[in-house]
């Protein structure tokens, strides 16, 4: 029986979580993986808050020096959240020789290459693969069964949050607004919702899988973020009626070294796999050079998901004698020899509301044509509402910088640009 | 850099595939890996025989200590297929302190604790990631992702002929015949279908997942089969029009001690996840008590796919130095305290033709009474032809046994029974 003692950052619900997992798991533990996993200080804020997991008073702790210090402590278990201070006290934790198991994609995101430098000093483990999408086995698939592929292409619906909002809306044809106040009330969304419904959540995931799928740092700063609160429900049934599915993606591709990494709202066809992705789950769609096509779709967020990712990085943590370190050269910046390409290509969600006289849509049309965007696609939809029509046009693939210069040239006496929202197969 | 020699048993479609992405990939392997692979010895039946794989003919040999005995080499790849002789051939390997990666379901499913005891034995590794489902990195999320669950079941669509057949047979109302020849013309069926069509190969997949999914040994003697040979168009229609989508699927249950495995074609709701991979794809389902719903999706087959698995193992394998193996005893039988319940519960669809006389649903209706199974909904479908007109039916969940009496005791001059598929949620 091989004895393992840890120690907590944190215990909010996901720290709940993996107490509960652990406790409940002892059994199954010491059974199967012949481990006796025991957690022996917990970090908190406030000792005397009262909080519905079960860690009992004796573990708690104010003071971090007493988990980095304890040399009988060999895993440090991180659910902090946020950049500061669960950065600096891992790189403590790691310099002190103990491994690291966090779900903290803001800290792995914004400073990995700090994190794993100070693993890589003192030879030990640096886990996170409850930092993206939950339960999805996402991280260790890339580093390890898909090792052998050079992946093209990756993309995810990696907040659960705005995939609940968006399925309901696609369902119900329900406005943003009242589906995000009725999640809130739910628990689907934050009280303060900013990271999840501004994408920026998705884009932390993003940069730290696109890092190991490319094997070269994705930044956060590299990846476009736009969310999904401009999102309209006449947008959702227009995509709807001309058979796509409205998603929150985050898009990871690589051509050579020239690299697109963006999140932002994104119709699909209906038949795409990603579309069948509904609810709080979560998918990664990816495609590499000998595996081809893969899904991985889950329970990306939740207590217990989350603590499966976790508890499964303990045990292979515990029983693992050399840690096996990402594959690229982890640094702050890009190697410099990526392009990061903001004119990427993809095809386009464009609704108007124009003048209903003769001879508008030919003006519409030459403003496309002036930026060589070909339209594949034009629907009229609903009727004349103070002299104005809404139209709606799907491009063919057209580069972005021409789609945003065809529509700055459109003339708002003639039209209005409601929505524009990208379009990907 | 560190230099990796290894050996092939075998030099197949799927032995060329490997060839050639080791090959391909060896400036990846260098940057991202610090790794050069040699491949040094190849085992194959006749030096002469002309092979696609570009293999230089001065690495074949047709003498497996050439391979066995060379010190040089640490790793044998085998992709012989069958159980024997690659099963003694992968023992002498391993005894002889070489870690074996191996594609050969069949040889795992049937031998796994005679490999397995041999790795021990000289404490090397022994990979098989993709003798289950070709690319998907379903044995790696089991071993290390999902460590921390109580699986409670996993439903597989894990065999791409089948499942290319009955997509065909679903969505253009084929007969299993004609989509099957065709299959074999497209090279989507072996010549000899045999083990793809009556289930086999999905049996001995089944036996290797839930072993490790409920970390007991489950023998493939244990999996309940029955193949694809006997579905009709008439009873996908009939699914179809009643909201289900028939799969070849693989089943293994956990309940306590109990546990059910089975492959058999089974029909699914339109709208549950596995009804959506079609054609060849394959993947798994699984619910685990801290996970919750999983799926992993992609390629099943193929030369380029399960190259892609061969090699993710044959890289983590170079970089590991601990092994770790599963975490069952792993023995010949199944464990004496589980129960292998073969009265499982299911609905059941079951299509007869029936006299056309009025009193002959009451009768039939009561035959199912008679072992309490009930009716969730009867449809009449098509007309009458020679006296006799199809009836449908679906059942509530009813155990195994009780439906098979039902059936037996139903009268051939009343009603025949032509169909009985289980329907699953």
């Amino acid at each position: 029986m091989k004895d393992v003692v840890i120690g907590f950052l944190g215990c909010g619900n996901v720290g709940g979580g993996v107490w509960k997992l652990l406790e409940d798991f002892q059994k199954e533990l010491a059974h199967r993986d012949n481990l006796r996993i025991r957690v022996k200080k917990v970090l908190v804020r406030d000792v005397n808050k009262s909080r519905t997991c079960a860690v009992p008073r004796e573990l708690l702790t104010t003071d971090v020096s007493e988990i980095i210090n304890d040399p009988e402590i060999s895993i440090v278990v991180e659910f902090m959240g946020g950049e500061q201070p669960a950065t600096e006290y891992m790189i403590r934790a790691l310099r002190a020789g103990k491994t690291v198991v966090t779900a903290n994609k803001v800290a792995v995101a914004l400073n990995w290459h700090r994190l794993q430098a100070a693993a890589q000093e003192t030879n030990v483990g640096l886990y996170y693969e409850a930092s993206v999408c939950g339960a999805i086995p996402i991280i260790d698939t890339l580093n390890h069964s898909l090792q052998a592929n050079r992946i093209h292409y990756l993309m995810g619906i990696i907040n659960g949050t705005t995939n609940y909002i968006l399925s309901r809306m696609y369902d119900k044809g329900e406005d943003y607004n009242a589906v995000l106040e009725d999640a809130k009330r739910l628990g689907l969304a934050e009280p303060n919702p900013a990271s999840d419904v501004e994408g920026f959540d998705a884009a932390y995931k993003l940069s730290i899988m696109s890092s190991l799928a490319f094997h070269a740092r994705i930044p956060f700063s590299k990846v476009y973020v736009e969310g999904i609160t401009h999102v309209t429900a006449m947008d959702i049934a227009c995509g709807k009626e001309m058979g796509y599915v409205l998603k929150l993606l985050a898009i990871a591709k690589r051509d050579g070294d020239s690299i697109e990494v963006r999140v932002h709202p994104t119709f699909i066809p209906t038949e795409h796999p990603l579309a069948q992705v509904n609810g709080s789950f979560n998918a990664v769609y990816l495609h590499g050079h000998a595996c081809q096509e893969m899904m991985l779709q889950g329970r990306g967020a939740g207590d217990m998901p989350t603590a499966s990712a976790v508890v499964g990085d303990i045990i292979h943590a515990s029983i693992a004698d050399v840690h096996v370190h990402p594959t690229f050269a982890n640094k702050a910046d890009a190697d410099a020899t990526l392009a990061f390409e903001d004119n990427w290509r993809s095809r386009y969600f464009v609704r108007i509301s124009a003048v209903d006289k003769p001879g508008v849509l030919a003006k519409v049309a030459g403003w496309f044509a002036q930026e060589n965007v070909s339209i594949a696609t034009m629907m009229q939809k609903g009727s004349v509402e103070d002299g104005r029509v809404p139209l709606i046009f799907i491009t063919h693939e057209a580069p972005e910088k021409a789609m945003q210069a065809a529509l700055a040239a459109f003339d708002p006496a003639i039209c209005t640009v409601d929505s524009m929202i990208r379009v990907e197969k």
